[in-house]
């Protein structure tokens, strides 16, 4: 299938703006401007981009050019406001948001043709993401601005499929449920093994076969540790072990007790 | 180096004693003896061995012939216990248990000479481990045991280490929280998908990222998503989407305030 190339241009240039703006220029497309409120910023993601063919560079949202696309990829909560202020200028063109949480409709008043293009990937900014790897959820107001996503999505990835705002909704938060508060059970664990003069990186095997066996079997048919064997003794041993620490100890309880389906009988406190 | 081949009796027949048993005998150790409360679990982790060899497979822990070493392979709880019925029976022998969270000293009853061998791994009955991406972490009560515990251990991985009773518990604790905490967090995502029609499966990528993360840098450096960012609107979002779920709304609840490192203020409810 023969590729096109759109001019892009980026409305945010934080963690997902610039990896999404170096993926989409790998792929062959032209990151024509880059916005961003702190020029600064704006001028390190077009560094990372390699500088020149006249690129508009800028923090005055009225300087940007016309493009194919538009890419709203600002924090969520600032979608709404970035769509109003995009409209109230009425530059047009087709304009699309990246976050996960938030509905299409936002865009509505800034563009007649919209959508969402939400690579569903935890970004840091110093790691280069691999797009072949990440499952793009696009969304659209009409047909053309689905074909072009659709073109948009597939020059990055082969996992683009269509999903509705409220769906997108659900997944955004399984999503957080798997990959955020996981990462931060990591980082506890981690933290917590430090503070006893443990090198936390003897968990990584653990935690990398945790996660292998998701290839395999569903993760309630992997479950093991004490609260999967409802070793009431041990889990009563933990928690005196945490008696110093208030935020591990009330984690530690309540994924306990989610697990065993029940609460602590005092008894085992 | 040149490698003993120890005879050994295994005293549990889960799922920790069948990969064990496995594994040591790929190694070139002879699983001599199978002890288990039930004959039938001795017998299928014997024929996970394939049978033969004379081995004794029985239900009666005074049936077991003499070994180099024993290893207590049941749930941590019933450690003490055995340990005592093994004493009581005069056996001697070196005698290890594997558990975690247990302190070596439960055996000083069983024998003259003891200790623990602790593969660090999430152990399941149907899927073969890799004893070489295991660490394994041993403790003994006299120089000889421990000799013998790190060549057992050396036959089986490059990572094995001495580590005290105490600093295991911590290590357990650690793993609990890093291994069985997220697998969980992983089922209440998948199930929490699969309740509202999306296939589950398209968490794995990231899930994945999540843990390759890990190998580059610490995961307090990694953290993403909606409270790392302190995006309050989507936090009441997510908490409202949840208001049926009274399981996944307590969880959401304690390991965002964790990562935001306060109470989600009332009005943001």
């Amino acid at each position: 299938m023969k590729q096109t190339a759109f001019s892009i241009g980026f409305i945010g240039a934080g963690r997902l703006a610039t990896q999404l703006a170096m993926g989409l220029q790998a792929a062959g497309h032209h990151i024509r401007a880059v916005y961003s409120r702190t020029l600064a910023s704006a001028e390190r993601l077009s560094e990372h981009l390699g500088n020149g063919e006249g690129r508009v560079v800028t923090n005055r949202l009225a300087d940007m050019p016309s493009c194919d696309l538009f890419i709203i990829a600002v924090p969520d909560k600032a979608v709404a406001d970035m769509a109003g202020q995009w409209g109230a200028l009425g530059k047009g063109g087709v304009v699309v948001h990246t976050a996960g949480s938030m509905p299409m409709d936002l865009l509505s008043p800034a563009a007649l043709h919209y959508g969402v293009f939400y690579p569903m990937q935890t970004f840091t900014k110093e790691k280069k993401v691999d797009f072949t790897q990440v499952f793009i959820y696009i969304e659209a107001s009409d047909a053309s601005t689905l074909q072009l996503l659709q073109e948009l999505g597939a020059s990055l990835s082969p996992h683009v499929a269509e999903l509705s705002s409220a769906d997108r909704q659900f997944l955004h938060l399984g999503a957080v449920m798997a990959c955020n508060f996981s990462n931060h059970l990591f980082d506890l664990a981690f933290s917590f093994l430090s503070r006893h003069g443990i090198e936390p990186g003897c968990l990584l095997p653990l935690v990398d076969e945790t996660v292998r066996k998701l290839q395999e079997m569903h993760p309630h048919d992997g479950q093991t540790g004490p609260a999967a064997r409802r070793d009431m003794e041990v889990i009563a041993h933990h928690l005196s072990m945490l008696q110093g620490d208030k935020d591990l100890l009330l984690i530690y309880k309540t994924l306990t007790e989610s697990i065993l389906g029940h609460s602590i009988l005092p008894a085992a406190k």
